[in-house]
This record gives C-alpha cells, structure tokens and sequence, in this order.
C-alpha cells in the first residue's frame, strides 16, 4: 500500500486518544465515514466550513484494552489506525519520532517509552482530571441523550440546560475512584475520592471467585443474593427492624459479616453470592461517599463515569438507591452512556483546545466540531471495530481541519 | 451453698449489663472489693454515704464473647456472676423470671428467649445508640486518662474540659459501623454509618486468609505489606507522583488493585499481606467518611470506639492518618482505651438513670458513682475472669446502694 498525503494528517495522530489507567486502557479515535478519506471526499463526507476549514463526517469510536495486554493495544493501534485506510499511515510504515497523540491517565507517564519504542508514537500527555472533566461536558453539552438517572428499574434520558450545567459533582470509578467538583470549562477542583473502586472490585473478586475477568464477574453478581453472606440487621436484631433509627431489617449492617459465624469456607459459598455482596458493598460505598462530598458543596447532580459501571442496572441502582437514601432525596445519581470514555475524550477534546490557543504554532490539530444528533440511545449505532476485542457505541460527529 | 440476703441485691442482677451484637458479646459487671460483699462490709470496702446510701468499692470488670459461641457467655454468666460469692445467686439458684438486666444490641431482641429460659433472666431492653452515648459520655467525663490521640507511633492522653466535650462525632466500630453526634447527655442523632465495619474485615478477612480469629487476623496484619497487593499512585504512574491533585506515589490508588493483573491467584499471596490490605481498606475507609460527617456538622473531635480497634497501633495509625489527611489537620481521630465496651457500659449506667428517675418504683437498682483514680494507663490493673475467656482493663470504682 502507497502512503498517500492525504490532507494535513501525516504528521500528526490527532485522531486518537488514550486514556492509560491501572486497569484498562481507553482509546477514542476518528473513523471518517467510507473506506477513506480521500473516498469520502468524493463521496461527499467533507465539506468547506463557513469559515473556510475542512470538515470530515464521520464518527469517534472507542475501544479499551486491559493494560496487563498492552500488547494487543500497540498491536491494535498499528494495524487499525496507523495503517488505516483513513490515510494516517506513516511515510515508511513504521516508527517515527514525530508522531505525536494526546495521552492521559497514568500509562501516559508509565508507557510513553514503550509506545514511542513500538509505534513511534510520541504522547503529549493531558492531566488525567482535566480530562476526565473536558470529556464529561463535551458528553454533556453535545451528545443529546447522553445522561440518565435510574431509579426503580426505570432508565430516564435528561434534558440539560446547558446554562443550568454547573456546577456537579463528577465521580469517575476507575481502579480508584475519583471526585471532582466542576465549576465550568476548565474550572475544576479535585475534591475526594476512594482507594475502593473498580480494581477493588475486580481485584477481591478474583480472588474470592477465581473469574478472570470484569465481565466474568459482573456476570456472576447478575445471578447472586448478597444477603447468604451479609450480615442484616435482621440478622442481628432477630428478623426485626432497627426502626427507631431508619433502619429496616434487610439492610445490610455489616457486609460479609455473615462469613465471620456460619462456619462455611471460601469454596462453601457460590461464586455469584460472592460477587453480589462485593458489587454491593463497593457500589454503596462510593454512592455514599459521593453524596457526602456533594452535600460539602451543595451540589445537587452527581454524574457517575469510568468503567466501573457499564451500565450494568444493578450497579446503578445500588449507587442510586445510595445517594437517594443518604441524601433524603436531595441529590440525585446520573449516569453516562459514554462513562467508560471520559479521560480519553477529555484527551482528544484538548486538540481543539490547543488549536485554539496556538493555531499558529499548532496548524496540523483537528478538532472535534459537534455531535450530530442521531446518536440518541434509540437510535445507537454499533460500531464493531473487531469482532474480537470491543464493541462501543460511537458518536457521529465531525472534525474541521484548522 | 445456701442463698444470703445480701443487701437489696437479691431480685435484681443490676450489677450486669449486656451488648449483645452481630458478632460479639459484651459483658461489664461489678466486683466487689473481697471475696463477697459480705466478707468485704467486714473488710471495710463498704461505707455509707453522705446521704446514707450504703457504697460499695469495687471493680467495674469486663468480659467479651463470641455471639456465635452464645452458650459461653450463658456459661460464664451462671458460674461467675449467678452463682458468684458477691451474693447474687438466686434463692433456688437456678431460673426464676424476676431476675432483669440491662441488656442493649440487636441480640437483647434476638436471644431474650433464651437468657430467660437457660437463665431465668429478664433482659430490660435498652436502646443500642442510647447505650453507646451512655458509655461513651460515663468513660469520657468520670474515668481518668480514657481518651488519647494517635499520631506518628505516639500515643498522648487527653485532658477533656466537660464543659467543653460537646459536640462530637462517636464512631462505633462493630460488625458495622455507627455515627453518632452527641451534643450532650442523652441529647444524640444517628447521622450515619457504613456497612464495612468490623465483620466485613473478619468476614473477608477468613474467606481470604482461613483465619478463625479477628486476634489471629489481626495478628497476621501485624506482619504484613500491604503493597504487595495495592495498587499505588506509582503503580499507575510509572514510579511517580500525581504531585498536582496531592497524591504522592506511595498512595493507595486502588485498594487490592494489583490482584487484578499479577496473574497470581490467592494462595499465591502471603496470608499477612491479604490480611494488611484488607485492614487499611476499611481502617481508611471509616476514617474518611466519619471525617465527612464531622465536617456537615462542624465537629472537631471524631471519637472512635468499638471492638475493631482494639488498641491496634496500625489500626489507629490508619485511623488518624485518614482523618488528618482528609481534614488537612483539621479534625482529630480519637481513641479510648474501654472502646470495645461502650454499649454495655451505657447500658450498665441506664440503671443509675432508672434509679433517679423512678427511685420510688426501683429501689433495687444501683448506681455507678465514680471512679476511683487509679485507672490510669500508667497504672492499669488486670483482672483475669477466667483464665482462657477474657481479660480486661478493669475500671476501680463504687456503687451506691440506693
């Protein structure tokens, strides 16, 4: 195959994103729409913007890879995007010291080497919370139907005012867990957290079940009853209500609790018991801790990211039924459909930043213009980049050429 | 042995009270000085008081069971306290429904049946938080040297002002945990909790490691690194800090977040690390969210009691550490040293409440009236129950026969 100079992409990967974190590694890149770009030209994808740039249809796609398989990443990133047909292929085919990608999340520092070993690729490394935060209000302010609460089984799309945005709580649940309070575009303050997150979850999990993966095990929770192996307060109090203090008696006063006296072993227990009672305990608590950081600030919407949640109901109705209860009704859990992807889009919405700021000194940056809006949770277009490795529901949009 | 008359201790076992929790049970009952009261009226333990009231010198002691080894507790109770030569067995010496005593927890609901027909005891109910406030208040404003701060391997005694002890933040660690605000005897709100409290580290704690013991797991903790299965800020990072949001690279990221891509299963890692992790997890977690609670009610001071601590110095470490991390110094983690104890404590002083609010009706009841000074931690006095169940630090005072 030639490597055909195709418009302004040949030195620069701004199409591609990532997000390197503890557990998994997000990728967001720009699929223009046909086989190529030099196709779509002709085939009407990009059109001249009002202000003289070009435009490109087509979509953000999103992968994730785990980061102990990095390898498949690199591989991936080769094979599909520097040797795409969208025409970013490098002159030679191989590595080269001037390619240059956002990066955040911590494998952005962990990795840089490897990645510029491997694929020449140099990251221009992102602040992970300044991502995570550009990413959630580029979800919030330019993908409709984006966010939803979930709250008794029921899934309910939001209209937000853009003007009536900030400031919100955003908890990203990652290996860790993150809090951020945001003020606005860029304003934002890293407030709490939690060292129990979703590589708690994975972690314990694999150990007390033996799966092998999140998927595995979130799987197994679908199936459990964390009561075998909570402790409830019914439990302690006889099968009766602790009711002078709000507390029914199918509340879990001590999770695993059950496990300290019914003189049953690890293998004693089903796995899917296991896991219930470990989503549980990990959900709530994040849920409560939330709501006591929102409650600091009088933040009314918390939104809930990372991939901790991948939409799994019984998660969100664990978080939510957490802040509900902690906050008398007062705060309310939000979720995203892009929650996975919010540092990586954070990293890819900062080439426009910089397009912005330095379009003299930074010509070769794309940005990403607007969502177009059938991208609606009715009407998801799947996207599979391989049949193997992930599935996401991509975004149309469009990026101009500055 | 025949039933003596000893002054009005008859029909009343008021010299014991019970916290009957999820998984252990607490006992405080008082000793008199000498071999019984009536040897000790003659050794002159007992005077008359101001107001003519009969005082007897004696101990508060303190004993702890396993609620899942009840028949224990019942046991010791027969032959320790029934049937002890302080004078309190009952005429037939065994069951008879007009014996009562205080007893809090969800067990005094749970187990009620059956103290009154293995022992012919009547438990007198007693509100759970109530008796934690009761006990927490009775140790902090009589017994000298109770409260003490932990901080960087030293521990330093607290000279409280009473008038200036309200408000505070209890902490209640047992198989769950307990907030509760007091602003004052008996003027208390349950303002929070979390379910990963004491059981959730012993109940994990055996299905990860085969312990049998919280003593046992706690001592394994003692040994342990709990890095080896945490995943670190410079786990994520390469080896560095995330210096911006203050998070150096020694910090927990993801609690057992290594677990995730080590590729070793649980009986590849050392008991006393899973053991160590699992500690900080939940010591930490307590820390963080009573500190949250603190800080909606402008509460300075956190006191932590409950039979998790256990006077733990890594424990406690972990404790303080999460509050003076989270508060930037501003709130203080405080211990005391009966913590295990306040429910039962509280319990143990309602009967003095009783005795003053209906003196007329309950004449039989006793009251704690002070502590005698030499309880101090330089001067602690052991006192062995029984060689194999318990020993605790006994508490020197008097009760005033009413």
């Amino acid at each position: 195959m030639d490597h055909p100079q195709v418009f302004r992409f040949s030195t620069q990967i701004s199409h591609l994103a990532l997000d390197i974190g503890g557990t998994l590694i997000k990728l967001v890149y720009f699929s223009a729409n046909g086989d190529s770009i030099e196709e779509s030209r002709d085939g009407g994808s990009i059109v001249v913007g009002n202000n003289g740039c070009s435009v490109v249809q087509g979509r953000l796609c999103f992968a994730k890879f785990e980061t102990r398989k990095i390898d498949d990443c690199l591989e991936f990133i080769r094979l599909n995007i520097l040797h795409h047909s969208s025409g970013v292929q490098h002159p030679n085919g191989t590595a080269c010291d001037k390619l240059s990608v956002k990066a955040t999340g911590g494998g952005a520092f962990k990795f840089a080497d490897l990645f510029k070993e491997k694929l020449g690729i140099h990251f221009d490394k992102e602040d992970e919370m300044h991502c995570l935060v550009g990413g959630a209000n580029f979800l919030l302010k330019t993908v409709p139907r984006e966010a939803f609460t979930y709250l008794d089984g029921q899934k309910k799309f939001l209209q937000i005012d853009h003007k009536d945005l900030y400031p919100y709580l955003l908890v990203n649940i990652g290996s860790g867990v993150s809090m951020i309070k945001v003020d606005g575009d860029g304003k934002y303050e890293r407030i709490s957290g939690t060292s129990l997150g979703g590589g708690t979850f994975l972690g314990l999990g694999k150990l007390l079940t033996k799966c092998q993966s999140f998927d595995e095990l979130l799987e197994l929770s679908h199936h459990g009853n964390n009561r075998v192996i909570d402790m409830l307060v019914g439990d302690i109090y006889g099968g009766t209500d602790y009711s002078k203090i709000g507390l029914s008696s199918t509340a879990i006063a001590s999770s695993f609790g059950k496990a300290i006296s019914d003189g049953k072993e690890l293998e004693d227990y089903q796995p899917e018991d296991v896991a219930r009672s470990l989503l549980r305990m990990i959900s709530n608590n994040i849920g409560q801790i939330a709501y006591l950081n929102a409650l600091r600030f009088g933040l009314k919407r918390i939104f809930f990211g990372g991939f901790f949640i991948r939409g799994l109901e019984y998660t969100m109705d664990t978080i939510s039924v957490a802040v509900h209860f902690w906050s008398r009704g007062e705060a309310k859990a939000m979720f995203l459909r892009h929650e996975g992807f919010l540092g990586a889009l954070g990293a890819f919405a900062s080439y426009k930043e910089q397009s912005q700021d330095n379009s003299e000194m930074k010509p070769q940056h794309h940005t990403v213009q607007r969502a177009i809006l059938n991208c609606s949770g009715d009407n998801v277009r799947h996207f599979p980049v391989t049949a193997n490795l992930n599935d996401g529901e991509t975004i149309e949009c469009s990026i101009s050429l500055v």
